[in-house]
């Protein structure tokens, strides 16, 4: 075979786009399969609503009605009362990959990427060729109209049709038309998805419109709006060299002792000494422009060694341990629960965090299986809930680590909710999907422990519930050998069944004593520290 | 609580480029966990040379060579006597995140997104600061070297040191220096990595020095390069509308009919007439330029409506069943294998894809567990070994859903390697990393028969081998218990306990009749057909 040159290969060299790439492997955005295409496209959209209505201190109203036209297409609705968007940004916000206002800000928000709406756009218009249909308004005589398409080859969007109008009207209603999509029931389907929503946000009502016409309402079980999440400063012990060369060569600081105080969290000016201290070599009155990778190696070096305080904790916004008991009360109406908030914990070096976690029993918890129960486990970040891709997710390890037989539960057999919430400036996603928190080993850890603080608090209950049950069927499995046995022994040895079954049955009763025995022991197990 | 007006929040509106997001993001690339890290950049610079070396028509030597430094930091070395890159679009083809000539082209090929090598440069950049040595060559007299950075915020090319030589050589070396990686032994670590590599590339020759100074050579054991995979024409069968009308736009045919015919498979002028026959309506007589959503909508309509000829399997080109054989000898050293070539199936209406399996047992097969031995399970796409993710991989799932039980073998205690190769020209990844191939239903199915089609080859030699081995300890462990029931039996009933023992011993004898007899029943046992 004749070799090939270079030359003739590199003809075909391109560049493309975000946006050519991510129309191109769009399973990568959670567009795979009808039904998790339909969840994808509910979750971008009623997130942005949250998130939008979060930062403008709004108590959310989110509307989302999802019908199917007659030639197999559906269209997805979701109206808001949050702040709107700016005219001038429409194009942008929901039409341009890689653009928002989350990416680049030290705060906690569910979207954090800037591609969530434009995926969806981008799906729409690959699937039936449409685009998508916008009214917004930030306020009274600012309401406007128009059509939103995506040129992919240059990633910008292509707006028609703008209308303005002065209805009195603020927040913002997206509709588009997909096809390749399914309204599915079940656990990965719109419905649970919603109703998931509901539980995290107990301060949103979500109204759910579905393709058969039924509809469903979440109403707001909290009233009051969460608590902002504040734009934080990095915090020196997170940094990387190229991340603190980037934020030093953007600073106007005239030195870079100022710099540090400025530009980063728990910098104060006894740190400074305390980095000089550390490593005189380093000169920290030059000016920020100036600073070179080895003295940002060096001063990165200087952050991990020193002792700072922890991360503010205020930059993290977890549910509230009442808001999550109000919302299980709400949507799961369980037995008996017991819910657990955890302090901040830092991962990275310098990310703060906190999980959040809670185990109910009865009522709505677990799922029906065939005659019994199994249990489930609801996956959240920043109080999104995460439906797919179960397996490569931080929380589902944790859970899976957990020794369940040593608080007596049995998610195979028992109605149990596990339910968990990660919070976070910055969540790593395995995936461009987000549909799963990264197993990184401090996540995965502080997961476990809460998740076991959360079921030592539902033990008690649970061992006193299932003990009747579980004896009463341990000893039927066992009796029903017994005629057996004390035949087939008769026979070997000549002796009569009777008593030989009568034998069997005494020894198996000593072993099945009354439950209340059972109970008096349980009290008696101290509840394991970890 | 006052609300914010979005006039406010969207003052932090901002784009972000690729880099950026990647940047942010790097776990998506592959880069979590120190050891996974250094997979990954292996991977990215082998994988590619492979691709060249193929697309070129030249047999493949690769020297990886990874060094520790003092600082901790590590640098990465590979070289290959591929076709080059030439000087003008070196900046592009490793410093620019989706820039490459896969990522278009109807063409098998490992890598098909245009990231790889320029995440490994922002990878290297953001831990060490430092910019990626390069020397290559297209040819004699056209040698030179430089350094690439990236300038992450425009995601363009920064080339440094640009140096022109008359050195007599073809290829392309690459070095970069990297912290934040570990070279590790074991499942996950560079030597797997590469000796899978070498397994499912038997025309390569690919040595490794370790950074202990372990110098390994996987020699060549085919010698002719693989088929070049051909750029084909996409099957209307596996159109989008969407695709449908980017490929009319572009068109400089006079009619749709002639587009038709020029741009897809299968697709003559007989097909031509049975589409106006299906749907008259088609005006097929205007310019491509002129089709609109409507109509292409229609003509999807139809190709998923009429049959075709399947896709051109001359696209994907598989291992081959000699070269699978030839390779796992050479590296697995097996006491038996059974290795299964399939034929080409499609999925999503029109992308063909073929799947090859081998099982082989004994020898380096499996992985040594404590006493015993687990099963293996190697996976790959276009010849490249799936390291990570394994949890979301069709090919986990396809091998996880065989009754292994059926064919005699046990993964959890035998010495049993699974290969498995899916060959196509584009491979569904569920993720930007590559780790992973998506769920989609007609591929694990594909994958499942290929599996159960292997095990069978290979099931009378392992049960064979396993009978004697497993008879013995089953009857060993069931003789343990034959003392202590025959006293238990004789104190319950007054009967002399020898002759309990003497019967219980005759009626577990007849259980485990000789071997011999075992083998006449298996060989009775008719091969299922699929």
């Amino acid at each position: 075979m004749a070799t090939i040159g270079a030359e003739q290969i590199f003809k075909e060299f391109r560049e493309h786009s975000a946006a050519e790439f991510f129309k191109k492997n769009r399973q990568m955005l959670g567009y795979s399969g009808a039904g998790r295409s339909l969840v994808t496209i509910v979750h971008e959209y009623t997130s942005n609503s949250l998130d939008a209505a979060e930062e403008a201190g709004i108590l959310p109203d989110i509307d989302v009605c999802i019908k199917k036209l007659e030639n197999g297409h559906y269209t997805v609705r979701v109206s808001d009362n949050g702040p709107g968007i700016p005219k001038n940004f429409v194009g942008k916000a929901l039409a341009t990959i890689f653009a928002g206002t989350k990416f680049h800000r030290y705060m906690q928000q569910r979207g954090q990427q800037g591609i969530g709406a434009a995926g969806c756009l981008l799906f729409s218009q690959v699937t039936t060729g449409k685009p998508i249909f916008i009214k917004s308004s930030t306020g009274k005589g600012k309401c406007y109209s128009c059509k939103l398409g995506i040129n992919t080859a240059l990633n910008r969007p292509i707006i028609t049709e703008m209308k303005e109008s002065d209805e009195d009207f603020r927040g913002l209603v997206i509709e588009g038309e997909f096809s390749e999509v399914r309204y599915e029931a079940g656990d990965h389907g719109v419905y649970e998805y919603i109703r998931r929503t509901a539980l995290a946000n107990p301060h949103a009502q979500i109204k759910l419109l579905e393709p058969e016409g039924k509809e469903w309402t979440f109403v707001r079980s909290v009233n009051k709006v969460p608590d902002k999440p504040p734009i934080t400063k990095p915090h020196p012990a997170g940094l990387d060299v190229n991340d603190l060369i980037e934020f030093a060569h953007s600073s106007i600081s005239r030195k870079i002792s100022s710099f540090l105080t400025e530009t980063f969290a728990r910098t104060t000016s006894n740190k400074i000494d305390e980095i000089k201290a550390e490593d005189p070599t380093i000169d920290l009155d030059k000016p920020p422009k100036e600073l070179q990778w080895e003295d940002a190696e060096k001063l990165v070096k200087v952050f991990r060694k020193i002792k700072w305080v922890a991360p503010d904790p205020a930059s993290v916004v977890p549910i509230g341990a009442d808001n999550v008991t109000a919302a299980i009360k709400n949507i799961l109406d369980p037995e008996h629960m017991s819910v657990i908030g955890r302090k901040p914990k830092v991962f990275r070096g310098g990310v703060p965090f906190v999980v959040e976690a809670a185990v109910s029993y009865g009522g709505n918890s677990g799922k029906r299986v065939d005659e019994g129960y199994s249990g489930t486990i609801l996956r959240y970040a920043n109080r999104v809930p995460l439906l797919f891709d179960s397996g490569s997710c931080a929380i589902t390890k944790a859970a899976n680590d957990v020794d369940w037989k040593r608080y007596g539960l049995d998610l195979e057999s028992q109605p149990i909710s596990i339910f968990v919430n990660v919070s976070s400036v910055y969540i790593p996603y395995s995936g461009v999907g987000k549909e799963a928190v990264s197993q990184e080993d401090e996540i995965v850890e502080e997961i476990k422990l809460a998740i076991m603080e959360a079921a030592r608090g539902i033990q008690r209950y649970v061992r006193g519930k299932e003990q009747i049950s579980s004896s009463m069927s341990r000893y039927k499995a066992i009796a029903r050998y017994v005629k057996q046995l004390s035949g087939d022994i008769s026979s070997l040895t000549g002796k009569g069944q009777a008593s030989i079954e009568n034998n069997l049955d005494n020894i198996i009763k000593k072993h099945f004593p009354k439950l209340s025995d059972d109970e008096e022991e349980a009290a008696e197990e101290k509840p394991q520290q970890t």
